[in-house]
């Protein structure tokens, strides 16, 4: 196999070697083109590129853009930057993958008129106008109608013309100037290759909340000691989309393998009634198309994404490509596993640990094609019972070339739909699956609790070009990580993480109820799993506690839907705060519109203050000082500031963090008319 | 046309789904590939990449790489850094073009070695051995002779083992890890594509001191009046030898031009005996491939050559391509020319200034096929006399896809040629050159003074990707540039920008006599032209004079050539000192064998002192602090230094540079043995 990355162009003169204008260093690319932008419908995509020509002709630079399997290019000006660069925007109108690329030409009548500008020898202007006789002569060649008979007339008036300085300030005339640049002669133009990919997804893929539950854990009532389905996880909907999420993400809902089951905490053997890990996958009833019978019937599914989409809920499902033993691809597909020398299935290990209720798909297989096609049909199964989010289980222990090809067939049909990658691994591994199209993933943010490494991470998610593919998606907990932060911070750790992520992060979700229940003892000390997890465990929570987090969490979403500012990840800045404990934080729409200053006390124990630095002077606000007033969306308190350095104090006893919305305008005499 | 940048690869599934390694971020690398990085001969080539796979397997990763039409890759192993990073080196041991590319693969036998060293479980041992038979097996079947045999006792040793403790020590010995290691099934392994291009040139290419001189102003006693010549020029080889430079560039030596010449100071006319500028080239006795007759005959200039060459001494010449009005090629093609309105040959303007002397070459052409090869016929001939260094006039004024083609196809017959772009222009067109095949280029060293200026620009020159396409040779003068500082510094100021090329720069040349006769006067007050300037009159020199430089520039050739780390640019380090006017650096050898410190005061006119902080760390000296000798070969003073914070003083009257070898060791009780 080989990877192509780049190809060498030949000398430009296999083509035609008066081709003199030079088109490169196009912005923003991932990896020379090989793998696409992303961006969202209605964004603009703002393109730039180095182009220019030997000597001092003048060129002319489009932007040009279509989607794919279009046969006309749409195109639009650039405007020349300093050193050569050019800018251009257009907007991404419609969900699916576009091209776009740059084309530059010299304009032989711009050169020209430039030149003209210049010259001062009567004579030289003479036999100049000549010159812009013939240019202008050729325009009209290429023009119709109108433009075609003012060029015609404009080049016999050239043609005609006996006084030098009558000469110049005719063509000098700005409407001419426009009129001749609208017919180039493009014959010799350049145009960069490969024209780059570029992905749009719906707005979702930029902005939700997320909230993890399992659908066997929503007891109510005489069922408090049995195992919920989507009837009553349906009847929990009006909690969660009280919180004010977006997306429901639930863990498997299929048939949960029955052999080598694994019992409550992890135990090696499972009890009659326990209900085993929703990740083994498969049973007699069925696999990755089937659901689990405690759950429900599929029509109990099909009911509960219909009630889901009324409350403003979309349901993702968790696709987990791995099997139980009693999984009927175990038994139809042999060829998908891989063996062991003594013919049983291999299943899955770490040595010394081994996690026999698992075996995971040999990618090595003989058979990849139709294994392929079988796992591209779990998705489209799904897909068509209505469901457009997948959060793939552990995408980064199965083949590469596998995802980049699936998500490429899905979307295809289906643009619409979402890929949250569960990967936590190396970054390398992180990157490049959200390169092979992952319309987002998990991150490192759970680990990442200082101000130091808060800063340097986000930076690098949101400044460097990881951002042009990689779509974070932070969570403070998963059924998987109960961090140490959250065992030793108590009510206040858990709420200094929540507003990180909510605020950090345009996407966030938490794995409830264990988190707004502030569920935090771990199965092992100094481990990460939780004690009595749900991963293979019922759990029974009690919604109605006093302490629920709930509240805080509403009040959360409440901000990010009524704040643009915090649905997008790009317009984020750190200031500086002279406590090591204080992280802050701006974020802002491109319009600055709207601007959000997130204050977190980053010690959980402790109350905490220092003075905080703010960049104000893209907000008109540093020059001339001003008052402005900062309102706490959190505590819903409002200060009047003045100056870039303003004293703070975060108690976590009482509350972590300030989200203050900034408002640019606080009246002073000078706002009044009669003032002036 | 199209300029073909990077394309993009299918989903990998078009080849094998099966192929899980990743290999991307080859580095170094030119704009993914598509232009060469350039190395010379004897170099080190350090390449790394960063290569993965899905899941935990071990995966290896080798280097490959072959010269140009070589049918057989060479390849060695790469070692693994952290976060997924590998890294490899090769010898360029040879003139020309090469390709390199990163080759992995996942290794089955070493990821089952690496399983089983974990494993405790005995029955699971016994198990896993059996797996090790067959892949030892499978090793035999690509092995041969004794290997072979030994592979297939390993695998019968593995399938009869019953003890799991003595298997898996048989299974860990080193050497039989290493045998199975090297016969790998590499048929799922990954390359990278493309495979990336390397130019290597010969070392003259990275370092050489250069001397521009013009033949026709080496007169000698009766000559005075009159016109140098080949054979005067050669009588001055001696002098040039003995101020120790490699390069002697000597201006466009062909015919001139009569009709429009220039008289002195670029008089729009000139009188009978007046040469002309050598840039108006062509003349009725010959155009580019001739000499002007007033130099002598084509004899004598190989004698010429010859001379040097037996002096150290290697001739370069001037390659501009543009024709005086009475060029044969005026005459003969038409075609390659603009023509004006009225029918008359464009001349070179920019608008108002006029050029009337000299005919720019129309790379619009459309006979630009004809147009290209007689352009290359040129460099053949004097390629043919012997001449292996061209600099060239403006290649920035003459179409990019020529100049890719050219120095292409003039290399693949000629790898021992060398170009040197005088491109004096914008950044993006300067590297653009450089990319396409220039060796060297003139930079804008001879503007930058302050010592901001100096330290960004050095650090973009050597710390960017740019050093890898682009090598700077920096000239204090030249024909054209007197700079400011020239104009104003005194010779101090001269002695200021002659130690700062000769040492931030393995490339560096001045224009002579006038630089070591300090030429300081302008034609125009504010203008950068020498008054009575070389290019349009024979000037007699006084190379005599008590205030030439010519020791100084000796002694600093002396010591470039004693000092390898002065023959490499990329190697170079500043540190701080804190007054303003003194820049102090240090540059060293890959092996830190050799290192040199050079510090200079920028004020030519006062004296100047501070502390400078060095980095000696990885000198060995800094810890413990011991004394260490510094010794300013340019003085001969030698100073005992402690610590990195030591005192310097510059007083330009005197001397305005040091530039020091860093001697590590200074013996102390401790250095002999009964101290032990």
């Amino acid at each position: 196999m080989t990877m192509a990355i780049a190809p060498l162009a030949g000398p430009a003169a296999a083509d035609d070697g008066r081709c003199r204008v030079v088109v490169e260093g196009l912005s923003p690319v991932v990896d020379g083109g090989r793998f696409a932008i992303k961006r969202c419908r209605g964004d603009r995509v703002a393109v730039e590129a180095d182009a220019y020509c030997d000597g001092h002709d003048k060129i002319v630079c489009v932007l040009r853009w279509r989607r794919d399997g279009a046969s006309e290019w749409q195109e639009t000006p650039m405007a020349a930057l300093a050193n050569n660069r050019w800018h251009g925007e257009f907007v991404a109108d419609e969900l699916g993958g576009y091209r776009y690329t740059v084309t530059a030409w010299i304009d032989h009548f711009l050169s020209w008129r430039a030149e003209l500008a210049h010259r001062v020898d009567a004579a030289d202007i003479l036999v100049s106008l000549q010159l812009g006789a013939e240019l202008a002569s050729e325009a009209a060649e290429r023009a119709e109608g109108a433009d075609r008979a003012s060029l015609q007339a404009l080049s016999q008036a050239l043609r005609a013309e006996t006084d030098a300085e009558r000469g110049k300030q005719l063509v000098l005339d700005p409407l001419l100037g426009e009129l001749a640049a609208r017919y180039p002669d493009r014959s010799l133009a350049t145009t960069h290759e490969p024209a780059l990919p570029l992905w749009v997804d719906r707005p979702r893929a930029r902005c939700g909340a997320w909230y993890e539950m399992f659908p066997r854990s929503c007891l109510e009532g005489v069922e408090a000691a049995g195992h919920g389905t989507f009837a009553s996880c349906e009847r929990r909907l009006p909690y969660v989309a009280a919180m004010g999420f977006d997306v429901l993400y639930l863990p498997p809902i299929h048939p949960i393998g029955t052999i080598k089951r694994k019992g409550p905490n992890n135990a090696l053997s499972a009890a009659a009634g326990d209900p085993g890990s929703p990740w083994a996958i498969g049973a007699a009833s069925g696999g990755h198309c089937a659901v689990e019978p405690r759950l429900g019937s599929l029509d109990d599914f099909r009911h509960l994404v219909a009630r889901a989409r009324e409350l403003g809920l979309e349901i993702a499902l968790d696709i987990a490509f791995q099997c139980s033993p009693d999984h009927p691809w175990a038994r139809e597909h042999p060829a998908w596993f891989r063996h062991r020398p003594d013919g049983s299935v291999q299943y899955a290990e770490n040595p010394p640990k081994k996690y026999e209720d698992i075996y995971p798909i040999d990618f090595e297989s003989t058979d990849w094609r139709a294994l392929w096609q079988e796992l591209k049909a779990v998705f489209e199964f799904w897909i068509g019972e209505g469901v457009a989010i997948f959060r793939v289980d552990n995408p980064h222990t199965k083949a590469f070339p596998f995802w980049e090809w699936l998500i490429g067939e899905l979307r295809r049909a289906h643009p619409e739909v979402l890929f949250l990658a569960e990967a936590f691994t190396r970054p390398k591994l992180m990157y490049r699956l959200a390169k092979l199209g992952f319309s987002q993933s998990y991150t490192y943010f759970s680990w990442r609790n200082s101000k130091p490494e808060l800063t340097a991470y986000f930076e690098e998610l949101t400044r460097s070009e990881v951002r042009e593919f990689f779509r974070p998606n932070l969570w403070p907990n998963t059924p998987d990580i109960l961090t140490e932060y959250l065992q030793f911070g108590g009510r206040p750790g858990f709420i200094v993480r929540l507003v990180l992520a909510a605020t950090l992060g345009a996407n966030y979700g938490i794995y409830g109820p264990a988190f707004e229940l502030l569920e935090a003892t771990p199965r092992d000390p100094g481990g990460e799993e939780y004690r009595d997890s749900e991963k293979y465990q019922v759990r029974h929570w009690d919604l109605e506690r006093p302490d629920s987090l709930r509240q805080i969490i509403a009040r959360l979403n409440r901000i990010r839907r009524d704040h643009p500012a915090l649905q997008q990840d790009w317009q984020l800045e750190f200031y500086d705060v002279d406590n090591e404990q204080i992280l802050c934080y701006g974020k802002f729409t491109d319009d600055l519109a709207d601007a959000i200053i997130v204050a977190v006390n980053l010690d959980p124990h402790h109350l905490q203050s220092g003075w905080l630095s703010l960049l104000l002077e893209r907000f008109g606000i540093a020059d001339p000082p001003r008052p402005y007033q900062v309102h706490d969306l959190l505590g819903d308190a409002r200060y009047l500031w003045n100056g870039p350095r303003n004293f703070i104090s975060l108690d976590p006893q009482h509350i972590p963090a300030h989200i203050f919305c900034l408002r640019r305008h606080v009246r002073t005499e000078h706002d009044f008319d009669y003032f002036l």
